[in-house]
């Protein structure tokens, strides 16, 4: 195995991908626990915000490892490995408010959002810069 | 950076990846105008519309990277990004149209089709050619 | 194009999204059954358990891509193919199963999840002993 391989992001996506399934999984136990069985997806506020919280994140999934991935492959590993854990912090803030009270999620919200940021951002700029460089031949950064 | 990276396939996910929090962002208005507070996801037809033009989006993205990604790694780059253009503005073209009248999600949702399927089929050569090549030894294009 | 680029998984990979298209195409012939026009999701018993037993699969989705890609580059990639067409068909089998009865989506569900465990530890093996040979430059496996 080559030793080059982005190690970082692949353990921060897989560490995103146990929570994700983790959350699926307190679904499922608020679904026993409020005694609604599947197919059905409606039930007390409790269950329906848990249920919603953690559509919240499948919503959002594929979009937060395209950016991490990229901004990681086409500018700098460590910082989009970073910027992937707060995403998980922030996903897991508002997993845990959002059951409480539909108001509590939006701290982790925002968390999130700006991680999402975070990513986007540098992924436009490894891509500006890698775009310069291969079509261009134009060296922005060293 | 090495300059090999598939650039024009990251700017495009990219794009499409702004696009998709876009139309997230676009349901968070549909529920400010219709007052439909989280976690419900229920009320007048034009919210549902919205809600299930974001959803069938969701439903659809990973597919969509995927062969992408995989078409223009192992056939084409350029032909892959143009159909990934090609995607976005049919998904953007749902959306808009669904909002309006359920029977105008149509022309944007072929469009998404005809995207998916140049991709697919393009991912499908493309696997093909490079199997025939690695494991049977069998070179079909040069 | 490189003879060494990871075909079995994109295969794999191109094949399960086949799959979940035509999922998807089944809860649109399930609406067409049943008479349920967009946006509608709710209805008969049977539709609403085609229309959950594909959202349940658009759910994992992403995370079976995940660590299917990074089982199969960070260990070994015939191993994550095989896991990878294991996961497929519990998906299938998960799919027809729901449609009949609730309690018929389980042997399939719990093939996913074997799938998706096994993708998961080998990931992780892999991630690890990418980490050592990269980080502290300790070699654990030959």
């Amino acid at each position: 195995m080559a030793s080059d391989l982005p190690v970082l992001l692949a353990a921060v996506s897989t560490l995103s991908a146990v929570h994700l399934v983790f959350q699926a999984r307190r679904v499922g136990w608020s679904r026993m626990k409020h005694k609604i069985l599947p197919p059905s997806v409606t039930g007390p506020p409790e269950f329906e915000r848990t249920f919603r919280a953690h559509q919240n994140s499948v919503e959002m999934y594929s979009v937060f490892l395209l950016v991490m991935w990229i901004s990681g492959i086409f500018l700098n590993e460590v910082l989009a490995a970073l910027g992937g854990v707060l995403y998980i912090v922030g996903r897991e803030m508002y997993f845990i408010g959002y059951i409480r009270e539909s108001k509590k999620r939006l701290p982790g919200f925002y968390l999130v959002l700006c991680a999402l940021l975070f990513l986007t951002v540098m992924s436009t700029i490894g891509i500006i810069h890698s775009f310069l460089d291969k079509y261009l031949n134009i060296t922005l950064l060293s």
